[in-house]
């Protein structure tokens, strides 16, 4: 059962305020104490909620309520310093892979889950760190990918990766993408990657325009320590990004390593949610030709 | 350490001899109890060695050494009732993923892999049965892939597919491959399948020339039940092969269901095998346009 | 302008009979003198118009209405002796690439059409001759795409490909496609081929499951001289298909050689009519993750 | 006969000077008129040869002797005013797709080709304007192919692409390449585009990464009008570059208009050259796994 509910929501989406009315009137009626994320009070101001810190929100609720989609849900991922609470998504927008409970679903479902009647999903993070010259310059969080990607749009970045410290190759290419399973299914497809179920304990590697024919994603277990060495001699640089976040620049000889965070998220469905359901929607796999 | 070692030998290939006078001297200087497969006598006929049937190998021996290629070792992983003993292949050819060591490196490497100096790698196959009306009427078992074909090249074969009783989708295709790790660089890998780490306890299904664009290859847990139920109801039949064995015909209404064995396979290697290795061999990866 | 039509129907649809009577009310209505397809007959047998057997339709009128879908128009093209004719397809089924033509919209087309304001397209075919030990023994005829395909499900097949004599390379895989740009869209898309504009002089040959990552997709001048050696030494044999009709069996050393027919088809569309329109339509590119 | 030479020189590269000299004895032995390019000079000092501006050597002299790579060679291509004369590639690095001349070769058959005996093959250039606000602000010519890139890696660029003014198709994704058929084998590859034979009247556009998964590179005739509107309004920005050269920005509701350039390019090769020779070598086609 869960008592403390924290509620993160998304700027700039009128939709908010109303769905949270809604959400508090179920919560209140199930006798949860709530509380509201502080980044969030601006985007919906007039709740009178206590606020907590984004960090502290993962250890000091049971479960957090995420209104807005998947980029909010995504957001909230990566800011918890300790994941203990459980993740529930209410979709605003189209449908989503992490989001998937629709404001119109909220009467039917939120009571049984705030009950202990819920599915759970568990998730984890990739934890990066740049070195430069052998010190750490820079770390990032990321649920979906981590990508390296060449910065001159006419140049190819080289650079070579190792697995648990074997050479996995070198190659020349626009870049590598680092998906979780989560991530398997956004911008890791678009560049030709196997989708992965969620529960997987793997990560792909899926090269990005690779100057070779012989080049194909490969899966590693997700313990596995992922190193690219950056080794383009021709001064482009190259960049690296999180889920999309503001990307970091890249030098030679710079060193990333990615290894899976030990905490895992754990994301709640209501029951009987089914995974490939949302695939068969999101892809489109009704659709013949 | 080993002390009882089965030997098996490919058929029709002259430099088997040869190379197990080299393997006895060095065994027997071992002092390793040696027997050979009671199918393996008339491709090594004067051995004199005590036989041994198959399926009795896995259970009676210590170690399995295998002198042929990929081919012959998957026969054996296949054939073992109970593969307790420990698999070691001999590539009589080019480089194998399953047969890694070279008559030539026996000696340097034999005498530590008897002393108990190896590396190991566990790998597991597939359990195949296909049910008619209600009833079993067939069941194989593979190491490298189970295949689903059309039978006519003339059509296509649809079916549908379930993972642990969820539906992942309906297919109308040429066929679908379910690899195991091991498999994903055999016939997956032709059919535009990743390659999965040899130890990762996944699954990947590849569709085979899908009759629509949004299809993608998807990777599950090696411990889901894999259900393919054929749905082609313009008569024209399916077939299903286990690595490329004899095949099976399929009819309307079969349902074949794919489980990980239990129990699985242990693989020698000389200590520091590096698989990465293998994989840019084979796949040339060093090779750039 | 139109004078003498000829219409061929679909079997086993009951919407032909009514389809036909609407097209016959505004054919006689324009005066064209109108035929029917001597194997048409029994599928729409109470229409009292001459018949033509098939061979003669494509010289002995200027416009054959072919009432079906894509199916039956593919037959009707690889069918004509002399495709001087002029093709109109009206479409009974699902959106198609070669019948365009909804049955409601015949009443605010046809008049167009018949008064000669339409959109015309050239198409053509591939002429297919298979020689064994020196002696052509098949020939056959295609629209779409000619198959060449392994017979075993558990092997692979080899063969050499040549264009105009130079050659292109050996390869082992599951076979190979030859499309048209017109086949471009049907199963060469489902092995990975790329799309080909209908009106490009071109053929697209795309590599089944290739047992080499280094394969691609090739496009080359339609007028090429394209030659397939089967070089399949293990008793396997191979099939060819030509638009998924019935598969010849080839057998060792067989040569496969496919040229251009020289005479186009001439594709009748409504005024205004845009191809990738249907494209979009068919492939489902506005659909977005 | 040729007999007026201009020779271009790739700068950096110490082996041009003494292939040049070789040059120059050979073709003043056989009676040739020889000038150097202006811009070359300071690449190879010493040869007393007169010089002409890079715009004219193409008007000026019969044949263009380019002593470098396939990198020296594109920006030839795309800088002669008027290219009547014709390219012979000397290569002095790995094997070219366009210069496939060594410089061992020189001796044997650059008497033969001084002397008319050789093989000729046009290839076209595509030529590009941008326009802003209805107003044209950048030109550039390209042999291999125009790119248009997101500018910011952890955004996808929207954009609509029109052939002949029929929209093809809006899509989000990475960018869009589009190719001549020289150029297929070289960006276009990596971006999963097919291989089109190099005298194929014919454009290939190749999507990069696109968001989702019904997406195809399409073949169109080389005189096709193709236009790319940037739509991308979340003020990202996106690049455009021809054969690698410096990007240019690209801003929302720019329109980019690719046409083939009127007056090909004639390439000389030694007779019995054969394309697909290259294409295996450089493809490593007869690499099996």
């Amino acid at each position: 059962m869960f008592r403390t509910v924290g509620l993160v929501c998304k700027h700039g989406d009128d939709r908010v305020v109303g769905t949270v009315e809604r959400l508090l009137e179920l919560l209140q009626g199930h006798g949860a104490s709530v509380c509201i994320d502080e980044d969030s009070v601006s985007a919906c101001p007039d709740t009178g909620l206590a606020e907590l810190p984004r960090q502290r929100l993962g250890s000091e609720t049971d479960l957090i309520i995420i209104v807005g989609g998947d980029g909010t849900f995504l957001e909230v991922a990566r800011s918890l310093d300790n994941p203990r609470a459980r993740l529930l998504g209410i979709n605003l927008g189209r449908l989503g892979f992490l989001a998937d409970l629709y404001p119109a679903e909220i009467d039917s479902h939120l009571g049984d889950i705030l009950a202990g009647h819920y599915d759970e999903d568990l998730r984890f993070l990739l934890d990066t760190r740049i070195r430069s010259n052998g010190r750490e310059r820079a770390a990032l969080r990321a649920l979906n990918e981590i990508v390296v990607h060449k910065h001159n749009i006419a140049r190819l970045t080289q650079f070579e990766t190792f697995i648990d410290g074997h050479m996995l190759n070198s190659q020349r290419s626009d870049g590598l993408i680092v998906a979780t399973p989560t991530g398997s299914t956004a911008y890791a497809l678009s560049g030709g990657g196997p989708i992965l179920h969620p529960n997987l304990d793997a990560v792909v590697l899926v090269p990005i325009c690779p100057h070779t024919l012989s080049s194909r994603p490969i899966v590693v277990d997700s313990d596995s320590r992922i190193e690219i060495v950056i080794r383009d001699s021709m001064d482009n640089g190259a960049e690296l990004t999180g889920d999309g976040q503001d990307p970091i620049t890249l030098h030679d000889g710079d060193r990333i390593v990615i290894r899976r965070r030990a905490e895992p998220l754990h994301l709640v469905h209501p029951k009987g949610h089914d995974h490939y359901d949302v695939l068969r929607a999101k892809l489109h796999w009704a659709r013949e030709l």
